[in-house]
């Protein structure tokens, strides 16, 4: 297969992404091609500067750059020689099979909608991240692809995640969940309510009910399901609140005893490498017409590698084929929903 | 004041709930009654338990329970002479100023809510939540009360969090957010575009902009503002997530070296103490007419002293007639939203 990198995207862009490139080729079959988009000399030079040669690569050059805090949209339309906007064109022209990028989420997200087409039968695609929970990964869609969700939608989700969640994770017969803010079937807004009805009405989903908050990191689900505004809040939220407990927890060791603060250090430590989010390479645009991964902005060269494996996994499993197939047999129909 | 404490709610009632009305009559002006409402008989029983007599007190008779996992509206319904339901009623009848359960928190916010009439002015109460951070505290609201909120909604739950941050927590000129999906003024949906508009055009309010989720945890504001499932699931999810830290931490630790172990269990400690949302006694539903304190099912007698306190204080504060002063005198009209 053929996979394009975004060289240019992301908080250490472009030494770290092109570091992972060159680490992934290590991995792959001689038969997959890895397609580099951005200003052909800097790529050039950093892959010398590596050890590597640019005739090991497809270069695409790109002499622009969409930078972190661009508005999305705007910057796309202004800059159509972006790397984010030339990967999103490549694989628009099926020059490439899968995607990443490191760069700008929203820009990323909106390129791969605008251009990659979705997956028959699909009406929106969404981003499922995978958390790393103390119980094991549970997958999370959408977390910000789309913000007017509708209950097909929703139930969209369920599907491709729960196939995400088997093929990509290992895990057999995914419970998935509907974030709710409480049990009891009669909780939520008409979103939910309306959601569960198509996911209740599809048998072959491991439907276990409303999820609360809390939940998600109990081992109660595989797969969380949920609008985008609120899965990027609870995207965000994680991240922030993990950071402040150890920054919270540093602070206190730090004051009582050097030797135990440098024991906790270590601790700390390994715990970030058990639950690490880099493992995962990034988060899947589920339901579009190809592979697109939306790799973190602090990405370094070992989300990367996994991220150009994660493609490669997912395409190896057909997992668009599945989510095709799933759609065309089943009999949940929208309603105008 | 006349405070009155649902003796049966909550998963330590009554005994915890009873010894936090003790612990609260100590420091209360002679002038400040309490009122315990639940079984007569248990009530008593437990009083001479704890070496005080009914005679003290106030009590009004409820011979039924709401459970914990009832479903709110149909066991308020079903239970009229139920400790919520009457707590309620007395609320409503004048009988009490302040009303506070550690019980069915649906139950208890839909009792308050019916029975109460709101504020002046207010149009929907909304739930304010204190989450103890790194960097202090921070309130939000709505975490659950409104699922269908409008702007004109969510700007006074800006006004009244505002003022509640000021009066109960001591934060002049309290910093509010946006809880959104990016930071830009372009992001989010249409309700918290409207809604920035509103908060806009108030000048006595210190509006910062959009907040991410990660923002609340890093000392980025002081009162954040959403609608009430997204709140909901915040706070929930919040509590679940510390809960694996702490779980991951402490499995993590356990497996090394029993005296770090140990010594770590302190330090968890310490931080549990410091971030400790019992501190704050329990969250406020914020535009009744009176005070309505929601605590922690898992409320201990600390808990629920420092409720009864932070009524005192609400009502020595007064905060209801600032709300409604703010309300009068504000050019922000809704426009039917």
């Amino acid at each position: 297969m053929r996979i394009a990198v975004d060289a240019m995207g992301g908080d250490n862009a472009p030494g770290e992404i092109i570091a992972g490139v060159l680490e992934a080729r290590d991995v792959l079959n001689p038969d997959d091609e890895l397609v580099l988009i951005g200003d052909e000399a800097v790529i050039g030079a950093h892959l010398e500067k590596l050890g590597s040669t640019p005739d090991k690569f497809h270069i695409f050059h790109a002499p622009d750059i969409i930078g972190m805090d661009e508005s999305p949209v705007e910057a796309l339309r202004r800059k159509p020689k972006s790397s984010i906007a030339m990967m999103a064109r490549a694989a628009s022209h099926r020059q490439v099979d899968a995607v990443l990028s490191a760069g700008n989420t929203g820009a990323c997200v909106a390129g791969c909608q605008l251009r990659m087409r979705n997956l028959e039968g699909v009406m929106r695609p969404g981003i499922a991240a995978v958390f790393p929970t103390f119980y094991g990964p549970v997958t999370i869609c959408d977390v910000g692809a789309n913000i007017a969700c509708k209950p097909m939608n929703l139930y969209q989700y369920a599907v491709m995640s729960s196939i995400y969640a088997q093929e990509m994770l290992g895990i057999e017969n995914p419970r998935v969940g509907l974030m709710n803010i409480g049990e009891e079937d009669a909780k939520g807004n008409e979103l939910v309510k309306k959601t569960r009805e198509l996911i209740k009405s599809d048998p072959s989903l491991n439907y276990i009910g409303n999820l609360e908050g809390r939940d998600i990191f109990q081992g109660k689900c595989d797969v969380v399901i949920c609008e985008g505004f609120l899965g990027n809040v609870i995207l965000k939220l994680t991240e922030g609140l993990v950071d402040m407990i150890f920054a919270a927890l540093a602070h206190e060791v730090k004051d009582r005893n050097k030797l135990m603060a440098l024991w906790f250090k270590s601790v700390a430590k390994d715990i970030f490498k058990k639950y690490d989010y880099h493992e995962y390479g990034g988060a899947l645009l589920l339901g579009v017409n190809g592979v697109s991964v939306i790799c973190h902005g602090s990405s370094k060269a070992r989300t990367i590698k996994n991220a150009i494996l994660a493609c490669k996994k997912y395409d190896d499993n057909h997992i668009n084929q599945k989510i095709v197939d799933h759609l065309a047999k089943t009999t949940v129909v929208s309603n105008g929903q």
